[in-house]
C-alpha cells in the first residue's frame, strides 16, 4: 500500500500529472509481450528528469516498494511485469537524445529514446547504430540495454551490449554510478556497464546511456533463396558460415511462417516454399559483389530452387518489412503466441530445425519457426490457446523439450529475449547452481531490500 | 603464516613439485611491470588441473590467505603484485588449448595459454584472434581477460572483452560458475563474464575461457607517414577518424620514441622526424586500396613530409616489430620507466599530445609518447630514476597532471593497463564515490574474507 504521505511526496517530486493511479492506466502497465499473467501495479510514475528519477528510486527503496522500469513493454520474457502492489516507472518522458557526436562517433541518450528514432537521427548524421530488435519501431534504448536486445544484424554487428560505451545509472539509494567512458577503450574500474546490460532492471536504474556509433556500410545487397526442403535451407545456413562469409543478416522462415507472413504483408513471398532464407550482405561494393556471388552459388549448390536479388532499396525494404512482421503475422492466427529464442552454435542450426519439427509432431502443437539463423538464434513460435488446458500442458512440455535440445546442442536458453520470470526456473539447467548463488550474492548486496524488479532472472 | 598442516594439504592437492617455497622462486613472483614496491609472497602454487585450482581457491579462503593469480606478470598497474604473506597461484601448468572450433569460430583455452601461441594456432586453422597486447609474446589469456587487455588492433577489432564468449571460473569457495555461451548471442542470466573481464582477479579465478574467433582480413597494407611537427601528426590522426576511415592500426611515435626505437631495433625509422604515424588498413583488397589511398592523401594534406608503404609482409613485420619494441627501447635509457595509458576521445588526441609536451616541460622530466593514437590511447612513458627523490616527486606531479588532463578532455584513467594498485587512488576522480561504493558492495558480497587479489582496483 502506498500511504497518502508517500503519494503526496511522489506528487511533489514528479508533479501531479506524472503520478498515475487510475485503474485504466495501471492495467495498461500490467503486462508485456510474454505469455504470463498480468499484474496490476499500485502506481505508475513518470519522472521527467534524471533528478526526479533518482528521487523516485530512493523513495521506493526507503518505503520497500518494488520498482519495475518500463520502456515500451515489448519484453518477451516477463521482465516488464510489475510486482503486486509495486511501482511502475515510465521512461517515456526521459526521451531526449542528449548528444550525437559525429567526430568521436557516439550518442548520449536518455533511457526512453525509441530505438528507431535514434537509428534515424544517427543516420541523418551519416552514422550507423546497428542493433535492430524486431520491436525497434517502439522499443526504447533503456529497454534494449536492460535486455541486451539483439536483432537481425546481430550476426555481423553484434548486439546492444557491444554498443554500450558508458552508462550512468542510479543505485538503489538513488546515488549516481558512472561506468565506462566515451573513449574507445576503457579499463578503468569494474565493467559495471557490462554487468548492467541485460540485468533486466534488477541492479540499477538507467539515467544516461552512451552508445557507440560506426560508419555505415558503403553498400548492401539483399536476396532471398527458396528451398523445397527445410533441411536444405538450414544446411545452407551452416554452409555460408562455414565458408567464412559473414552476412549482415541471415534469416530463416519455414513454410508455416512464410504463409502467415505473406497473408499478412503481401510482400510477394513464395508461399509454396518449404523454407526461405533472407540474406543481406554489406560493406565495400567489391566485397558485397563477391559475397553475394558466393552466397548465391552456395545456395544453388545446396539445392535452392530459386534465388531472387532485390533490385533496389524499395524491394529490399519490402522483404525486411515482411520479415519483421513475422511475429505479428503469426500472432493473428491463434489467441496465444509463445515466442521462444533458444539459441545454438551456428553449425547446429540444421539439428535444431529438425528437432523443432519433431517436437511439433510429438506434442501435436503448431510451431512456426523463423529467426536469426545466421547467429544460431531461431524463434520457434508456438501458436495455441491458453484456455485449452490439455493443449497448454503439451505446449509446456514442448517448451521444455526445446530448451533441453538447445542445451544438448551446446546452446543457451535465450539469445536475445532474456530470462525474466518466464525462463528463470530453467536457468540452473544451463549454468549450474553455483552461478545462481553467485548472481544472488550480487543482487542481495546491491539491492538488500529486493525492490529493483524483484524475481526477474534469478527468482526470489 | 602458512601452517605445516596447510602446507601438507597443498602438497597433497598439487604434488610436492608444484608447491614452491624457496626464496629464489618467491622473489621472482614479487613484482610485475609496474613501478611499485615488490612484495614477496609466502608461497607459490602451481595447479596442473582445474580441479586442483578449485581446491587451492577453497583452501585459501578457508584459511583466509590472500591469493593472487599470476600469468606472465606483464601487468603494468600492479595487479600481479601479491599480498604480504599471500599466495601466488601460477597458471603456467594450465596452458592447454582445449578446442579450436573452426565451424562455430571459437577457441576454448585454459588461462595459462600464451596469447601469441593461441593467435598462431588459430591462424593455422585459417582464423583470427585479434587482441594483440604489446606483451603478447609472453602474456597469457588469463591475464589478458583479467586485465581486459587491448593492443594495436583495438581501434578496428576491439579488445579482449569483445572476444570472451563464455567463462568458467571458480568463486571464492572453489565452486564453478559458468557464464556466457558458445553461441554468438546470449541473453541468459547476468553477464558475469562481462563483469569478470577486467576485474583483475578480485571476483573469481578463471578456469576455462571461450574466445570468439573471426575470419582473417583478406589483405592488408601498412605504411608510415613522417611529420616535421608533432601537431601535424596528431591532427592527422583526428582527421583520419573524422573521415570515417577505420584502420586496423593507427600508431603514433614522437621523436624521442622514434630515436629510442631505431637505436634499439635498426628498423630504418627516420630519426629526424618530429613524429611518425604507423598505419595499417585491412579488409577486402578493393577496400584496402581505397582506404590506403585516402589515408595517404589525408596525410599529405595534413603536412606529412614523406609516406612510405611497406612493399611486402617482411617490411611490414619489421615496422610492427619496431613499434612493439618501443617500451623495451625506452626502458633501456633510464633505470625507471613509468608507462601510462590515460585515454581520451579520439578527436582530443591533438590536445592530449600538446598537453604531454607542456607537462614534460613544466615538471622538467623526460616523456616519450607513443601508442594507439587511433583509439585515443596514448602511452606517455616517463623515463626517470626512482632513487632520485626530487625528480620522483616531479614525476608523481606529472602523472597527476596527465590524469587530470585526460579527465578534463572527457577521457579515462586507463585504456588498457587497468587500475591495479597504481591508479586506485585516482579512481574516485573519474567515477565519483557512489561507483566505488557500488563496486565494493559487489566485492564484499562475492569475497567476504577479501582474499581474492585484495586491494586491487577499489582499494581496501
Amino acid at each position: 500500500m502506498i500511504s497518502p504521505a508517500l503519494l503526496k511526496e511522489f506528487r511533489v517530486v514528479l508533479g501531479h500529472e506524472n503520478v498515475l493511479t487510475d485503474m485504466a492506466d495501471l492495467v495498461t502497465y500490467s503486462y508485456d509481450a510474454a505469455v504470463l499473467e498480468p499484474v496490476v501495479p499500485a502506481i505508475a510514475l513518470r519522472p521527467v528528469s534524471g533528478k526526479a528519477l533518482s528521487q523516485v528510486v530512493r523513495l521506493c527503496n526507503e518505503n520497500r516498494l518494488p520498482l519495475t522500469v518500463r520502456g515500451a513493454g515489448t519484453n518477451l520474457s516477463g521482465g516488464t511485469i510489475p510486482s503486486p502492489e509495486g511501482v511502475v516507472v515510465l521512461t517515456n518522458a526521459l526521451n531526449k537524445i542528449l548528444e550525437i557526436n559525429p567526430e568521436d562517433m557516439y550518442a548520449v541518450v536518455q533511457p526512453g529514446v525509441v530505438t528507431a528514432q535514434l537509428a534515424a537521427s544517427v543516420e541523418a548524421q551519416g552514422l550507423f547504430y546497428p542493433p535492430d530488435p524486431g520491436s525497434q519501431a517502439v522499443s526504447t534504448i533503456g529497454g534494449n540495454v536492460a535486455e541486451n536486445a539483439g536483432g537481425l544484424r546481430g550476426l555481423k554487428y553484434g548486439v546492444t551490449r557491444d554498443y554500450v560505451m558508458k552508462l550512468e545509472f542510479f543505485d538503489v539509494n538513488g546515488e549516481p554510478v558512472i561506468t565506462g567512458s566515451k573513449t574507445v577503450k576503457c579499463a578503468t574500474g569494474y565493467n559495471l556497464a557490462g554487468l548492467l546490460v541485460g540485468s533486466e532492471g534488477t541492479l540499477g536504474v538507467f539515467n544516461e546511456i552512451t552508445l557507440k556509433l560506426i560508419p555505415p556500410p558503403a553498400s548492401q545487397k539483399a536476396m532471398f533463396a527458396v528451398f523445397d526442403h527445410i533441411d536444405k535451407a538450414s544446411e545452407t545456413v551452416a554452409a555460408i558460415i562455414a565458408n567464412r562469409i559473414v552476412p549482415a543478416t541471415l534469416e530463416f522462415l519455414d513454410n508455416f511462417t512464410i504463409r502467415a507472413v505473406e497473408d499478412f504483408s503481401r510482400a510477394g513471398l513464395p508461399v509454396d516454399a518449404a523454407a526461405l532464407l533472407l540474406i543481406e550482405v554489406d560493406g565495400h561494393p567489391a566485397q558485397v559483389e563477391e559475397d553475394a556471388a558466393k552466397v548465391e552459388s552456395l545456395c544453388r549448390k545446396m539445392g535452392a530452387t530459386s534465388i531472387r536479388v532485390a533490385k533496389d532499396a524499395a524491394e529490399r525494404d519490402k522483404v525486411w518489412e515482411a520479415r519483421r512482421s513475422a511475429l505479428s503475422a503469426l500472432a493473428k492466427l491463434k489467441p496465444t503466441v509463445v515466442l521462444e529464442d533458444a539459441t545454438v552454435p551456428r553449425s547446429k542450426i540444421p539439428d535444431m530445425v529438425r528437432a523443432m519439427q519433431n517436437i511439433s509432431r510429438k506434442f501435436d502443437i503448431l510451431i512456426g519457426t523463423f529467426g536469426h539463423a545466421g547467429d544460431g538464434n531461431l524463434h520457434p513460435t508456438i501458436l495455441t490457446d491458453r484456455r485449452d488446458k490439455a493443449e497448454w500442458q503439451r505446449v509446456e512440455s514442448a517448451i521444455d523439450a526445446i530448451f533441453d535440445k538447445a542445451l544438448a546442442l551446446g546452446g543457451t536458453l535465450s539469445g536475445e529475449h532474456g530470462i525474466g520470470t518466464a525462463k528463470s526456473h530453467y536457468l540452473e539447467k544451463e549454468t549450474g547452481k553455483a552461478t545462481i548463488v553467485y548472481s544472488r550474492r550480487i543482487k542481495a548486496a546491491l539491492d538488500p531490500n529486493n525492490i529493483l524488479n524483484p524475481g526477474k532472472i534469478i527468482g526470489y
